[in-house]
């Protein structure tokens, strides 16, 4: 089974937008394998619109010529990915990303190419044209390229099937579908098409939905059909972003688990917006990068890194290299806050080989700030404890003098 | 001034809906000179989509070519309206009309031609594309056909001019423009751009929004850009639609005026639904067409005949051509209800040249009920009083004895 | 029948609050009868908690000891109506009154003493006792002396009917009753008892509700069981509150009929809020309290001055008695709006005897400005007009120049 | 500290409602010494109006006289509490209670009697009346009594002081305080206060908020205020409510710890509603009643038996003496919902030792059905497990075929 802990690798969105090319994609996985890879990084994801010739930034074109073949399947531009001259779509990036021992993926859009629905192109392998499939009301809100589909038809899915057949044959191990995780309830039936197609295309591949926030309520539906998603919009090197996103671990925490896991978005970490032509790096603080990296271990969030890798520094490396932190995300079970209040953030989770717990402590205020454990939140687990940003070991009870949203986490054995 | 009077006159949607032709628009137009144009009746407007070939129904299918010139005009179907054969247009059967002592009138939907956009089609007399003033997250909710435009953009006012110039070319005196009167916010802008290219096109012509319901809260942008708008969602032959107006007419009758009418929406009697090969007639009892023409007038609403008129029985035919209830329409002024309650309402219209008033009553209950007019409502007016379906005078008070769902209204002097 | 044109006449609220008494009372009644009894005044309300002895402000004490009978009835505080000594109630103040060729009116909160209730005190004529009549659940949200009635209860209507019959004996002619004109739906039924109460206790009382806004949609239920109604919540001196009513008279504007008036509030002109121990004067300028007097008028209104009336100056006089503009109240009808922008207001009224029409024009910007009535609004009439502020005689088209937040109003001759 | 685990006991309300007496609390004291003590059960609880004579069933009667001493402080009613005579208050049934080795909890309503608010008493050991420390707008929605306090008036503190000095005198260990857990935000302060009072009164005392729902928003607050707070509204022995309890358990489980406990409410078993003079059972099956027992103890509510349990049968008393079953409640930590469907639920929970974890399977269907752990949600615990109704071991993987809303309940080892 796939997604039996929560995906780690690299998307190219937060660093090159809808403007990501093949040598980019190259050079990252160079990277992670050479860098990331023991640590338990393994998928590179190629993000939007890598079939829109033209597409320069994080901006969409309208009505613009989108590559494509003649079943209305988009293709990657080649004059943006080379190696998919002569119809071999993503297949040769994939190769060399295996080549690596790391896994390949890909972003879609819900639904099919706009073109191809007013072209009345023919579905592969079916009796059906794309303009059967295609809803002519169902459009995403801030992408001009596709229509969704229409979900009570049989041409819908075999459009789907048509796509996810090509990805198999290209050895896509991801896919990131957009326009759809916050999309209920209009597009609940479209997510089960998607996730139809995606298990029975004759490759195993983690299904992504995005973007958020996915509705609480449908935390069951998405559970069973997904294998992560969105529980915010999009995420950014922003504070109140990052601060925010504790009330939205609270609420699903309790929803992850093996094979479906609450997404808190790509981290925006090292160099970042590089498809603008100038110099631009992460905003986050050391302090807020630390207590990023934190929660997302805290919460089993997957981790995906945003940042152009080839360019991180020392610091950017080692967080992500911090092998006893990184471990929470396969060795914890059961995480919850013990408190989330304006000002600061405790959280546990248990060990789940019974040798002890994990705590984590976050100022969430502008002031430094002392933040404890209560001891009695441990009910009973008192032996010693070692800080994993710090290496500290130390006694209980737990408290960290911490700067203005800064984080601390300790394994506690029993 | 145009509009000083509720306008009057004929509307092809109920009869034919998408699927109207030109035979059908000159034979209600030839009926309409020869029965209807002594009692005020003088608009003949072809409905929506008489740019798509292949409409047979009130439905519409998506992704389908419509007849549009080079710069994403649309233009009547060929095999619909042959005299619009060679590129005319619309200008032969406008002529046609106005050679009937009539005026003639179009359906348009907001915004322009999806296909025209990702044609990337020029504007005419402009630099920009078509493209270019399409939003492409713009669409309407029940029709395929259009893009909504930019209101920001300079291209979308051009699309606008360029569409209405060839109205003013082939005469037309009146569009009643559609997916628009209840989209507000987000269209109060696109209204302003159709309104300033309806007011400078170099034609008197009439603006009538569909559909509603339009906003209440919007009245005075309405009565500014707009000549009449709609105050509902479609109306037809229902009695629940009829008794749910009772209400509307409550909340929209102080907004009523020389030039800006609130729209009850077109009159579904005689021959309604031809389109569908088969004989269908309004499902209105007679009691309920005397209301539903009652209510019309004392509201004063515009007055759009939607039965096939060459087949009107001799009942229909005096349905439109009671002159004395007719001229409540232009001879009345600050109608409003006296009461609306569940069973009944009574309504109260002063005559402009101070020689009396009008008083309606209607039985809105489904069993016969005497329905009265207050005697302290009419405020001192206390001559003689003769009522307009029957033409029977009688002296104050005033009460009637009606079957269900039926009114009576009377001309009270003073 | 009563109320057949909108009442008028004096409240004590504006000037003294809960802290009325019986020599200010006195006092009013005799300038009305001196000064404005010909212009068609004639009602003087003694307004809330004439039932405890130690108000003093527009605040009130909660767990106070009311002035009250063995039958829960409140009376007369004897310290602040001498008159009403030895259980005599409002019977000497109210022949006063009268004597004076004027007609006597009080306010009462919904529901009975909450004391009466915990004392459990028999009601009179019945079988019942208070705390069988009272709900302790059904308390007002701003004023602690009463319990809401259980409306279902027998014993609910028979305390209504003791006291309205008591208050027939002292001879009132008004009542206002609060707390409950805007508490639909759970005082709906409230409402009928109190107004079956007052119209079968042997004498003549307008029934007036308080406080608004009572909600539009009630309009029905209103006009059937009061004969006024607030539209808005309590009324002052400020612009803002002024500005706001065009809004709400748009709305009620068709429900004015005779014996049913939506009510705008008192007129708080002149000496106000007395009962502080300082000279303290409405903050309306002169236009703002022309622009007050008109829009009442046009929208008829009922007009119950607020301030102490002795202290008037010469221009609130003259604002009081305006005859030609007071007579819109009793010779108009079917009052609407033109328009109501954001800057500007226009009105129109038909005369009810069929002579002409009276247009209104408001300047509600900051700044001067011009206002005109639209020419084609006026639907043909055509003669010469009054403006009825200035008495100034002028020919068509009608235009003002007004300062800001002024009005000017005119009488068009057919 | 207390409440280190969640409070276990018994309460009056569901077998006696608001008419409890002192032989039946001390009948039930000796049922828990004798039966239930080692198992964890410790308080016991009177409910609501111990202080109205004249209380016989569930409902309340309005403007009742309540015994209360002259500071407004509201005393056991002599004639249902004989112990209590001579001022003595709960003094000598607390003492009976302690003697058998239990704790002695009471109920009261926030704020103080309306007749001590009306009649002005003085508060005890300060220089306020009542009638300042009440607020005339606060009553609670469905109980006469009382009126809420000034959260901002001195004398509200001191009001709820001299309430909690007298309860600590009488040796309380226990206050469920009503009116209040769900009265956000209104009532926000006023937790505040009584919780102040509770923690500095000199004795240590659980504060129980009702009723539900508290607002999961105000989660911290309730955690940081409170020992326990209802989540839902009155729980009853109906299906369809046990059946809601799941969605509400799923969203408080991670707010359960040391001190702070989400209250799913009594537990209605065995004889319910004796104050109506007839025998009455639970309503709830045998398997509803381990649903109940399981899902309480999965995530960890406090406990209180609400039934008379010296008429408790055998069944009963097992459900109430599982041992194993009742350990959850003090041995794991960290439960979550696995799933939570329409037709069923799965629930874990670490074990705090280390040594394994908890697992349950619940039927929410209506018909028989085999509910599965899924074996990777337990994250590599494989060892044997036991089940708790059963005693039965069993190897992985772990399904149990269930009766209709049955429930079953392993301890597996790591």
């Amino acid at each position: 089974m796939i997604a039996q802990t929560p995906p780690m690798g690299w998307n190219s969105w937060d660093c090159y937008g809808a403007a990501v090319t093949e040598a980019t994609v190259r050079e990252n996985a160079d990277y992670m394998a050479k860098h990331l890879k023991p640590f338990g990084w393994e998928y590179v994801v190629v993000d939007i619109q890598w079939y829109q010739p033209t597409a320069a930034t994080h901006a969409y074109e309208p009505f613009s010529q989108l590559a494509m073949d003649e079943f209305g399947r988009l293709l990657p531009a080649e004059n943006r990915f080379p190696s998919a001259a002569g119809g071999k779509g993503f297949k040769p990036l994939a190769d060399y990303v295996h080549g690596l021992g790391l896994k390949f993926g890909i972003h879609i859009m819900r639904g099919l190419p706009r073109m191809a629905a007013h072209r009345r192109l023919p579905i592969l392998n079916s009796e059906y044209l794309c303009s059967q499939a295609a809803d002519p009301n169902s459009i995403c809100a801030w992408n001009p390229d596709m229509y969704g589909l229409k979900s009570d038809q049989p041409a819908a899915q075999a459009y789907y099937d048509s796509i996810f057949r090509l990805y198999a044959q290209w050895g896509v191990d991801f896919v990131k579908c957009d326009d759809i995780a916050r999309e209920y309830p209009h597009c609940k039936r479209e997510i089960e098409l998607i996730s139809e197609a995606c298990r029975h295309c004759g490759r195993d591949m983690v299904l992504s939905l995005s973007p958020g926030p996915a509705p609480l309520e449908q935390a069951e539906h998405l559970k069973k059909y997904a294998n992560m998603w969105r529980i915010t919009d999009d995420f950014w090197d922003e504070w109140r972003l990052l601060k925010a996103m504790f009330e939205r671990a609270e609420k699903w925490c309790v929803h992850a688990g093996p094979g479906h896991w609450p997404d808190a978005d790509m981290l925006p970490l090292g160099a970042l917006r590089q498809c603008y032509g100038k110099a631009d790096w992460t905003r986050f603080t050391p302090a807020e990068q630390r207590t990023m990296m934190t929660l997302w271990c805290m919460m089993r969030s997957p981790l995906m890194m945003g940042g152009d890798m080839p360019k991180n520094d020392e610091f950017t490396l080692r967080l992500l290299t911090n092998g006893p932190l990184l471990a929470i995300e396969k060795e914890s079970w059961c995480a919850h806050p013990v408190t989330t209040a304006e000002d600061e953030s405790v959280w546990i989770a248990p060990r789940k080989d019974g040798t002890g717990c994990y705590a984590a402590v976050f100022n969430l205020s502008d002031e430094p700030r002392a933040v404890a454990v209560p001891p009695e939140a441990l009910e009973g687990i008192n032996g010693r404890a070692a800080e994993l940003w710090t290496g500290r070991e130390t006694a209980l009870p737990l408290s960290a003098n911490l700067s203005p949203h800064d984080a601390a986490v300790w394994f506690i054995r029993r």
